[in-house]
């Protein structure tokens, strides 16, 4: 017979490998049949009697082969099977069929002694079958070195066909329950074979099931009989036919096309496109996994779970999961029926099953040192574990369990925890609410909720509450107890109030950076911006007074609607929910995560942010902040090391009286009213910036921008125009005549704001407004020395400069008004001596600085970093010999990828077809660009280190000539971390609340960086 | 006496210099007095006994001071002087004072040898001046390599003082024309002094002057009598009180004080910043020229002129100028008298004088091989020749005198010819119709013209016209046999008719590549386009019909106000001149050079255009063209090598009927509204494209854009959307409602347009559209060859390219179709053959291309040029193994430009700050910014560049893996062509009618580079 015949082969080579020794690529010293042809190895088993793998072959064997070798290794009882390792995948791709050609004797064998093992025959040929025992059947799946959305993944059932099914349906599975067994086997056969070698795709098949499912009236699947399913598998059959395809009756030929659609399948557009976009490089291909099929369905001593080695909630040190009774893996999952806790077990008789696994679980953590979450079948009593991974875990959990295996399990060190065991969303859900959701679905719940819409992920964290549509109303329902979303088109300055009494904001327009999206950040509070399905409705009516038939103004009532659910609307009131860290737009209202304690008690948290700080790093964390508060804030509670950047635009447009005065500054009819609301102006920025100063403390730095936003932001809006109270009070108030207010706006209005009247433009047009900016920090640096004695190192930064001349012009203005103060005060110094002897020590007059401010520029235009070098070479003095050349760069990575693609972040409508054709995957404006904006930032980085010390590889800050940092979204973004880590670039600055993730994203790069240079040592 | 001792000492030093041999350097080998403490010589003399420097050492003795020695050498009569040379600038600038001082004692016996001549004193100390002899007045000018506005220039008439004054007037000068020669000349050395060397601006004294004008009651300078201007010296000597300075007596001081601020000059800002700009970079500092006076004005016997030695407007090989008895130099350009013509010198007595003169210019013409603009003065009965410089001319002027150069006096060759004899202005001169302006006045008589505004030089040519506002008022002032000049706010594919019907263009808003400015270059009519300081004002009144008292409209009259003029507003029908080379507008009507023959019959053009041609260059000049009757006439008439730029988007909109297809194709309600607008489409593209390959020619190339303007370009205007008839046809076509029309177009409005949804974002998001263009362009093809035979090498250009993913997905699309296209002919044509035989050869089939076209995209987004290498390393393919990498790459300069600065070209309105701050004197979008965009540029091409050969130096466009041309507006610019040149890019692609002086560029550069690697072999 066929199978003593192959399995006699089979041992007769095998027999041979036993007697070599492993070496550590996995390769027998002795050369065997199964190897002799290739110097790669090609076939890997792991079965009971020998195991080729191990787990940390996973550039051989990919992840999963590693990890079912290893488990083998680790004595776990594991489905026999074998891997094809990654070199077959490479040579069929490079050399094509006749790879695998070359390989079937091979394969088979491995097959034949996975059956041995097994006690079942895979029979080659249809034809071949006899018997009534259930044959070897297989499963197949792909199995990269990393996971790799769109590659094809699964074929289950493999060796089952027509004659096999007749023929035991006929004899040993007459029996309902058994004759369904089959049916669904053989039916999920059909569906994932056709869609893996065939194309065909899914929703075929899927068709079939539903128009079944409504023949017979049902729901779910298992209401289905075994008659139901084998008309199903006949349908099935049809699709293939209106396919023009027929389903292979052989097993072998089954095998052999699965595992050749899965090679080809690396380099399918979905796949490339993912390794193109995640710049997954240095893979070769796949291997592939064919192993024996158990069954947690068989019969009633059977099970199917999974379960966590600790809780994945809280990190606590038990064993959590779930199974159900005479079930498939995935039905646990499904939600079908309500699966058991695991501790029930016991209860339902399967308490060995339960030892055992509790035994296995602790095995599997004490080899990969990590909470693993593990996939168990039950089949007839007997245990088998299917795959073992590292769990995912909440933040808390994420905290705990780190601290927790390094403390008390003595399993890893500090170093490991960083670089491993807590990322950056651990981090930042531990500090921002998140929504509860199931533990156990692989979407994390999302196809049980409503979605509406998904957004960016504008700032993090999670917030249920009642729609407002304006800042007043949501100012007036927070006054009544509500928790309110504000829903916006976007927000502005005039929106702070109402933005205050949220939860948290949704807006429709906007990017990362627009008015919302940054004060949420700066606050801390969700946000989900750009919300391009979300739609203002404003529907109007009129209610007819009867004592004033005319001028009955219309009540416009204002509900949002969203694309995907056109037929709902959301009114003031109703609840939403919004997910900042996902982007997601959930109707109703949803149960949060409790935060568990405040940020400086949670203990976990600061030990671990302990061993962060023990990364040491050239890049130092810096915060983005506008008030004292948010200082005391991201410094005291979050370690950010200083200010790295502070907008001015928040100083002139922080009340409406500032509005005002600003507002004159572009407006008002002549020179004079200009001077006086710059006047007007210059104590309260100098008291502001006083605050800041003393928030900043002695010693730490702070980086204060000038102004920046493009003009139109300090205009009046259209509707505010249209409402004639405001206008006259901004025709007064700027003393011009409505026709002279409305051409003097149309004529600062621009067609591509971007690129038009901002940044140091603004400076340059208004060179009073820097000079007095500049004249109030001065005096407020000099008031808090004189109050207080601190001196902070202040940085004055000029934005948008594209031009050694741009920057020449702002740094003259900035050195002559910081000299004429130094003057000043020291006037005012003297005359005190003279008069007060007594109430100044000799020393006091000396220490007051000269040139009390650095001066520098943002690298956010592309040709600033092209001129960079220039910028640092000025050789241009000012007052004292004070040296005019930039002396630090702050790069604006968010302008830089703007302009560097001509990409506008508001208007990246086209975005949403570039994902539709899979054009893009990663938004560059959320994950920096290295191939591009990166290269650019590195020509400046080169050019303005010391060229001498150029030959050296390493990158190294102390070697550059300006000290270079980085502001903007991607400076907490961890691959954009990353990039500025590995560039030695010296700080990056980010919204508080992202200083902690900043901090971890840093170290974890750090730790990179020094590994990969052991290695290469 | 003073005067015999220096003159005795001065002899002994110099004495021996005649003895030394000159050397080519201009150092005498053996050191001397003069030299002897240097290694560098550094003052030179310029006088008929001993002249020490010649034509060749601009390096040395700057522009002016190598022209006086040169004119020495040649034996003319040039006042003598001596030249500090370059280096005691640099000196001086390094060290400080003490070099001057160094040499103090040399300029002195420079300055006796230079009385020596005359028989005049200088007398050092005021306190020595003894004697009724005028003594030794000196003028003392800078003169650098090269011209450089913003320096100190000149002061004249140095060595008088109240002594010398006091003293003459009472004995020798006692006449009263004498008395007033010797107060002017002092009155004008107070003035310049005064500025130049105490930086007292100019705008003092000339108030002194206006005041004593206004009180004389008199108009003009020459008015004044001796008394006068003996009192205005003395209002000159309270200026400088008022400025706490004091005049100073001695000679001796006033010549090393103005020597002094000559120098510092160097360093002042305004001409650090020009330096800057114009990137003048190796010049070391300003020579000085100290010489002695003559002067026209000292009797009747005396005369100042100026003359060509050929016709500046013609070329004409005759004497050309003007003169005027008794006059300084200044009085002949100032128009105060009407000089008197060249050629009746003789009629007044100055026969031999002009004789002298005529013989002078033809050892000038013969020295400089050029036409030269000569100074010259005639004192008491001597000529002197005062300066020479090669004349302007115009460009008629220019060629005739090349050619004439060339053929006729055999002094230049056709290299020489097109290296420095004809400019790009000349020949857009010749092609353009030009105000005619007088000729002798420096500026160009700019002065004596009301020059309203400044805008862009958007398009060159002169016109004047009638104003009209509308499209519509144009045509019907043209049908009445006016010349119209159309004045817009800007211009749109609606206003085509209106812009057909005249002269010129002149918009308010809206940068060089405005539709304006692309119409009017493509078209070659002039247009002065983003002319910010005009403004339309609209006044309203009501005409009260009796009949209809209730909603009378208003009427709306029209009309512009300029900044400057502010009390004159222009409607329509008033006359209006612009000037699109300049950029300049003009009032009132102006009166053209006659533009000579046309351009294929004008013989001088075309011998010129050969020897143009006759260099060979790898940079070869194509044509932006968007019609047939461009292209024939961009090739025909101006010789371009193809078509380097047709933009499809001209197809989309060509007519109303398209515009249509185009608003449906981005608003119709559904698919099939869209497929159908789109299949409408397609045969009226395939015509076009038919016409334009039929024009381009068998095997010329034509390289296609797809579709490029921002989608808001093809939406309705908000105006049409106003007019309700307007509406309802846009509603009717779209088939939508007006709600949903708006709400169509709101959601494609685009906060920054030039970085939102246009170039290949367009052709990703709509596949339909790059799909239905190649296939028009295909079969368009297809159809050329079979009817005429032709095949054209075709490019389809992708813009707007920022990643290969957005890249790949338009070439997939194109390549697709393309072989589609391919498919469906083969089909044809071998039915065609099975059933007509005889009537196709057997060949035919088989010539039928595979895929016709090359592919390839711009590069015009900063990261594009930063991934170019990606782009031609692209390695899938397409139907049939097509190569899907870019095979050609156009730079998009005006684009790259906007990105790299950060400037949107729309709006610059900030450029008006930096001009006025000087932060910046060139525009970037004018003159390729070499440094920032440049280098991006240079990026791009060296690393498509093959690598095993770019250790050769030598750039070369060969070894290049891609072609590369340049097409926008740089590509016309000679500064931008020298780039492009230097930088051996394949091609340039301009407007039609600047295809010529693209050619002229090209050589230009081209010798340039020839010449400086001979240097350097």
């Amino acid at each position: 017979m066929f199978r003593s015949i192959v399995g006699a082969r089979a041992f007769a080579s095998l027999g041979n490998l036993y007697s070599g020794k492993k070496k550590e690529d996995g390769t027998k010293s002795n050369n065997t049949a199964l190897s002799s042809t290739k110097s790669q190895k090609s076939v890997f088993l792991f079965t009971r009697r020998r195991c080729d793998g191990d787990a940390t072959m996973k550039k051989t064997l990919g992840g999963k082969g590693a990890g079912l070798a290893a488990m083998t290794n680790l004595g776990l009882r594991v489905p026999p099977g074998a891997t094809l390792s990654v070199s077959v995948c490479k040579d069929y791709l490079e050399k094509g069929p006749e790879v695998l050609e070359g390989l079937n004797e091979l394969i088979f064998e491995a097959v034949d002694v996975i059956g041995e093992e097994v006690s079942k025959v895979f029979w080659r040929k249809s034809t071949d079958f006899v018997g009534e025992e259930l044959p070897l059947l297989l499963s197949v799946r792909s199995g990269a070195e990393a996971s790799m959305p769109g590659m094809m993944d699964t074929v289950l059932n493999l060796g089952l066909n027509d004659r096999v099914v007749d023929a035991l349906t006929q004899t040993a599975f007459t029996d309902e329950s058994k004759r369904r067994f089959l049916y669904d086997a053989y039916r999920r056969l059909l569906d994932l074979f056709g869609d893996v070698v065939f194309g065909i795709p899914h929703e075929h098949f899927e068709k079939k099931l539903r128009k079944l499912k409504e023949l017979k009236n049902v729901q779910n699947d298992v209401e289905l009989n075994a008659d139901d399913l084998q008309s199903l598998c006949e349908a099935y059959k049809d699709v293939y036919e209106a396919h023009e395809k027929t389903f292979p009756e052989d097993p072998q030929e089954q095998l052999m096309l699965t595992i050749e659609a899965v090679f080809k399948s690396w380099n399918n557009p979905r796949a490339r496109v993912y390794r193109e976009v995640t710049k997954t490089t240095g893979l070769a291909g796949t291997a592939v996994n064919i192993q024996a099929m158990v069954y947690g369905n068989l019969n009633d001593k059977s099970l199917s779970g999974v379960c966590f080695t600790r809780s994945p909630a809280t990190g606590d040190a038990t064993i959590y999961g779930e199974w159900l009774q005479s079930s498939q893996g995935e039905d646990v999952v499904a939600g079908i029926r309500t699966p058991e806790r695991i501790e029930d077990m016991t209860k339902f008789g399967f308490g060995d099953a339960l030892e055992e696994l509790k035994k296995n679980c602790d095995v599997l953590e004490k080899a990969y040192k990590n909470m693993m979450d593990v996939e168990f079948t039950v089949e007839d009593n007997v245990l088998y574990i299917l795959q073992c991974r590292v769990g995912k875990r909440t933040g808390i959990a994420a905290l705990k369990i780190a601290t927790d295996l390094v403390e008390k399990n003595k399993l890893i060190t500090p170093r490991d925890a960083v670089a491993k065991y807590v990322n950056v969303e651990h981090i930042e859900q531990v500090i921002h609410p998140t929504f509860r959701r199931p533990v156990f679905t692989p979407l994390g719940g999302i196809d049980t909720w409503n979605v509406l819409a998904e957004g960016l992920a504008a700032s993090p964290g999670c917030a249920s509450g009642r729609i407002a549509f304006t800042s007043a109303d949501a100012i007036q329902m927070q006054k009544l107890g509500q928790k309110v979303i504000l829903v916006r088109e976007e927000t502005s300055a005039e929106d702070v109030g109402g933005m205050h009494a949220s939860e948290g904001f949704l807006t429709a327009r906007g990017g990362m950076t627009s008015h919302a999206a940054v004060v949420a950040r700066g606050w801390g509070k969700p946000c989900v911006a750009g919300t391009k399905s979300m739609h203002f409705v404003n529907q109007e009516y009129h209610v007819i007074h009867h004592d004033k038939l005319e001028g009955s103004r219309p009540i416009v009532e204002r509900s949002v609607v969203f694309e995907e659910y056109p037929d709902v609307s959301f009114k003031k009131g109703d609840f939403i929910s919004i997910d900042g860290a996902r982007g997601e737009v959930i109707e109703g209202e949803k149960e949060l995560e409790p935060l568990g304690t405040a940020i400086k008690d949670n203990k976990a948290l600061m030990t671990f942010m302990d061993w962060v700080d023990d990364i040491q790093s050239e890049t130092h964390v810096y915060a983005n902040c506008d008030t004292e508060k948010e200082i005391r804030f991201a410094m005291e509670t979050f370690g950010a090391k200083g200010v790295g950047l502070c907008r001015t635009e928040h100083m002139f447009l922080a009340s409406p009286d500032r509005v005002r005065c600003v507002r004159q500054l572009f407006l008002a009819k002549d020179e004079d009213a200009r001077a006086k609301a710059l006047a007007d102006m210059e104590p309260i920025l100098r008291h502001d910036f006083s605050n800041l100063l003393h928030a900043v403390g002695h010693e730490n730095s702070i980086t204060i921008r000038l102004l920046d936003p493009p003009v139109h932001e300090f205009l009046p809006k259209n509707e505010e125009l249209d409402d004639p109270e405001i206008l006259e009070e901004i025709t007064n108030y700027c003393g011009v005549s409505e026709e002279t207010l409305r051409s003097k706006i149309s004529k600062l209005r621009e067609t591509n704001p971007m690129l038009g009247n901002r940044g140091c433009r603004l400076g340059i047009s208004h060179p009073e407004i820097t000079a007095m900016t500049t004249r109030a920090l001065a005096h407020a640096y000099y008031d808090a020395h004189e109050k207080s004695g601190i001196q902070p190192v202040v940085k004055i930064m000029v934005p948008l400069v594209s031009t050694v001349t741009e920057y020449l012009q702002q740094v003259h203005i900035i050195d002559r008004e910081m000299h004429a103060a130094f003057l000043a005060r020291l006037h005012t110094l003297r005359f005190a001596k003279q008069h007060f002897e007594k109430r100044l020590s000799k020393e006091r007059e000396y220490e007051l600085d000269y040139h009390p401010f650095k001066v520098g520029c943002m690298l956010e235009t592309p040709r600033s970093c092209l001129i960079a070098k220039d910028l640092i070479s000025i050789e241009d003095v000012g007052e004292e010999n004070f040296a005019l050349k930039a002396s630090f760069f702050s790069l604006g990575t968010n302008d830089l990828t703007q302009m560097t693609f001509g990409y506008s972040r508001d208007d990246s409508s086209f975005f949403q077809a570039y994902e539709r054709e899979k054009v893009a995957l990663v938004d560059p404006f959320e994950i920096l660009d290295w191939d591009g904006v990166g290269r650019l930032i590195k020509i400046a980085l080169d050019e303005i280190t010391a060229p001498d010390e150029i030959t050296d590889t390493k990158a190294s800050a102390t070697r550059r000539l300006a000290e270079v940092s980085a502001c903007g979204e991607h400076a907490a973004e961890p691959k954009s971390i990353e990039f500025f880590v590995r560039n030695a670039v010296d700080g990056v600055s980010c919204s508080a609340f992202r200083v902690l993730g900043a901090r971890l994203a840093v170290a974890k790069a750090q730790i990179q960086v020094e590994d990969e240079q052991e290695q290469d040592v």
